[in-house]
């Protein structure tokens, strides 16, 4: 029985959360209604939550933030079989035009009229139902956890990234930085083949955690040339936002090598233009991603990337400010909020 | 009949040029003789000339300068068939190991023990006689001039970044800077299929050639804001070297568009870093080329690419030093030297 | 105004086209109705024609062919903008479900769950109004005829088959068929940079309008071995569905080089496997196309690909019959219906 | 100390294997002289045993066969650095001539002019010194077995298969023949991510041998419909040479996915050519491999591929006629020669 109300917490001022009571919103055609389970906290929450806004997306009033969600199909729009209803799903978190020249090309991460959950004027997870469209809501294995389902989201950008790095068996690969993202690259780049993985952060205890999934090195940038240390890497992956981190990691990359930068937050970097050329590296981004979530759901339910292990904070809705401000220890990893645990988790 | 002594013109400082009689070396095995007729002055050779060195590359004593070279096959070594003997000849101006993997994977332009000619510690081709590997001396049809048969080298260039810059049928191209190569890239993109090719220079008689060559919209970037002009291009390419008009470039691409750097100079440069990330552009540098020279014969001896008409200047070999300096005037594009011409062409 | 009802040919049976009057069908969320003014006949409606269906596709009762259109959008579905209203447009003719794996892949034409225009269970153009998907309904300018404009659908056809043959600037080129498929291959060929274009037939009338459009040398398959007189190709396309031909074809062609099958009938054929695997070529084949109109409408408005002179037999829908058989002289190649002539055209 | 003379197993005639002492022969400018220490035997050795040769392929005279192969460095050519005499190699068996357009495209394997080890006019491996050219002779680590590094040249098939397959991560894979080219494939096949590996063999013994290596679903294609069993997948790999195998296989792949043969035997064969269109499948063959060997060696080295346990039968050099005979039973899979054992292993 699906209610008429449902709790959700706005975001109101900088450092300012309010749970409040909405109208449990109606699935349309193609559309199914989610009943969420879990919901990780992703930095972009947290900028959210400390300043406001991230660069030019500034909500212009209350907003619901979370973007990592998973649950139970609970409700089906026209046209939906009655088959999904009950399905465990994780929840893509985009919803692309499906008409323009990006979207029919196939990377519909780049349609201009894309809607993306807590990216303002869109509202996004930290609530009870979500509505979704059907083939955004990927249906999971009964062995996968809620919190995994909902992991597969920053999975997602890991594996966006390492195909744009072209990682693949025998490759060698430099992260920076061992947050979250940096973590779940690390771990997929050995699923995808890799054979040397690199992780560079300055806090030693992100490199402890480094090591443990998967990283073959770890390198402290304060006290060591990422670019010595790594060599002559094939491909380098940003996941820090730092300037510093991502001009070393380009001087480390070999000959036709990859950089792809994942971390945010850097609106203009500069970069070592002679050795791009040089040594012809290819330099790109990712937004996003697309088309990743049936590999996020096979690498995480064959237990060849562990998401579950990530979890290092879990609280109720009431509690996602606690939630939000998790992640600042050097030992957290992932946060994740329980929508149906009411004031206790 | 072979002489034994021949002219070449060395740089022995800072604008400082000599004629000076040397032997004429013998080719080896699998190597050729080649008689040189035409060379031209590339903004490389420009730039020894005026400063001495590029960056990094420093020669250690005199230098023979020039690297844009065709001639006449005069002398075979062994293992060369005698059928070869006569030919007129394109010359590749590198020699690459062979053997490394860069070679191996088909990116011999990245080989680490390349030689290149007029690049320290090796000798260029102001001179009347040049020794070549034989699969480096292409050769070219009857019907094309020496002249173009030199200039196969900036066109090799503008191919190679074309290609990286995956322009074809239908694109929408944006060049910085209208000197030779920027010309080049140009013609050869609507060579490529280009629909439109914006090209942007400061100069206005560098805008009006190109209109000339194919340029379907030039823009004076001292009083058009560049991305507006040519708004969402599919491809930038840099052939300008100037950091502002790279910055400019990178943010008039559409999304999922491509950023190539040909323009030399910048040794680090500030890019767009959130604009490459947020439309997934993909930016790269092109060093030198490899397997361009079949296309760019191709090319312009067929006369989809016209080279001859490039040439604006034309020296003896004694006038090296004139050469040098005929491409400051804002109407010249190509300053081509005769080897044979002696003290007059 | 547009009134209620419309003319419409319909196939009863086996070289039975009858014409009868059917309502005006109306235009959805995101649709137009287009008033058509050009539809080309394809080889697929004669063969509707002659055999009553293909292969396994097999109308059930009278079926309307034709889905190779152009006309002016006269009707709005809901939310589509007052702009499009009275544009002239090109119609793609497919309209996929946009939500599978492959519709998100970007490979839309792959969609197992598409409607195509003139295939079973849906019904073709040869009728005065379709109600179209906006982003199917593709504008052109007013420069380009509507015979062009519904040109732009074997165009397509060309377009795909030569990505997929990765024909560039210098390819030499094998088409294997001079029907309106080949010729229009050999014509987007020269416009896709390629230096030669060998064209193939065993009618000498067709031969003749290759060399017209662009073909570089022709090929009698009956009296020249073709591999010898089209000796290592870089592509073949095949655009007669003639196993001789395909055959003749993959032996015509280069190391890694490409196959692409074009020419539909062949279930099932015989190829020279060991020349596949020795010379690693890459067989393949195209199914209709994907985001190929843009690149169509530059090619025909531009006048690089020359569609207007294809059209030998102009009809009016009435004469639909007539239009079905006007394909078996050997000089004819393209036949148009004009849906809005009524009796006459 | 390099001895004089060496023994050598010649074929003399079909099924007739004669030890004969020969010249050791001395390393050219930038080639080495391996001392071998194990080879392979390989399906394509044991055809030119049984028939005398391979198709088009046939020896003029006594040969030696045998191109599976590894050794000690014992002797330098001019040039190479004396840090490499005494390094474990596992040979490359192929000598390209670097100078042509494929050599220097990266596709060295299609050299038109390539020399191989084995085949005529070429002598192969079953003897006790090799001259190599360097680069071809690639450093194992000592950790590695003398087998291994010789069955790196069968890895290297399997590398250059799945990549022309493009199989990564979640694939879904059919390889038909679990001989040993077959099993390596699906070892390989899991070490590139492949999620499902399908194998089918009318052989249990194969199939059970199959199932211990990594596939995850064997298939006897004699009561089982291979395109129902291994419906849709990605990729098709054919190791069997079996036109029935062929047939059936490129049937079971799905949309946009691809087949790779690798089994040799048939020159022609009959495929399902409108299924290769409406599915726009890509049909593609191996022949060798090029730049496979740093690969080969990371995955054996670190135990992603198990090589060893592939070793059914050890034999003598003097027994290598024994060795050509070893794999007709069911449960063999790999026959070593090694080269130094003189009369007894």
């Amino acid at each position: 029985m699906i209610p008429e109300k449902m709790q959700a917490s706005f975001l109101d001022a900088v450092e300012t959360i309010r749970l409040a009571e909405i109208d449990v919103p109606r699935p349309g055609a193609g559309q199914v209604l989610v009943e969420l389970r879990a919901v990780g906290v992703c930095g972009s929450d947290v900028h959210y939550y400390d300043h406001g806004g991230i660069g030019e997306y500034m909500p212009d009033g209350p907003m619901i933030l979370g973007h990592e969600a998973s649950g139970v199909i609970v409700g089906l729009g026209l046209g939906v079989p009655e088959s999904r209803r009950g399905e465990r799903v994780s929840i893509e978190p985009q919803r692309p035009c499906r008409r323009c020249s990006q979207c029919k090309a196939g990377r519909y991460n780049l349609c201009p009229d894309i809607a993306f959950l807590a990216t303002p004027p869109y509202d996004g997870a930290f609530t009870q139902y979500l509505v979704v469209e059907t083939d955004f809501a990927h249906t999971v294995p009964d062995t996968m956890s809620f919190e995994a389902a909902a992991l597969c989201e920053p999975l997602s950008v890991a594996i966006w990234a390492l195909r744009k790095a072209v990682v693949g068996p025998g490759s060698r690969v430099l992260i920076a930085g061992a947050g979250p993202i940096g973590l779940i690259c690390a771990q997929t780049a050995r699923a995808f083949g890799a054979s040397e993985v690199f992780v560079s952060d300055p806090v030693s205890e992100r490199r402890e955690i480094a090591l443990q999934v998967g990283a073959t090195t770890v390198i402290d940038p304060i006290v060591e040339e990422v670019s010595a240390a790594a060599c002559d890497v094939d491909a380098f992956i940003d996941a820090s936002g730092s300037a510093a981190a991502v001009y070393a990691g380009v001087e480390a990359v070999a000959r036709a090598g990859r950089v792809v930068l994942v971390g945010s937050g850097l609106v203009r970097g500069e970069l070592p233009l002679s050795r791009i050329q040089i040594r012809e590296l290819t330099v790109t981004g990712v937004f996003r991603y697309a088309n990743t979530w049936p590999l996020a759901i096979d690498l995480a339910s064959s237990g060849r990337v562990d998401l579950d292990s990530l979890v290092t904070g879990r609280f109720s809705l009431s509690e996602t400010e606690l939630a939000m401000r998790a992640g600042k220890s050097p030992t957290a990893v992932k946060a994740v909020v329980y929508p149906q645990s009411g004031n206790q988790r």
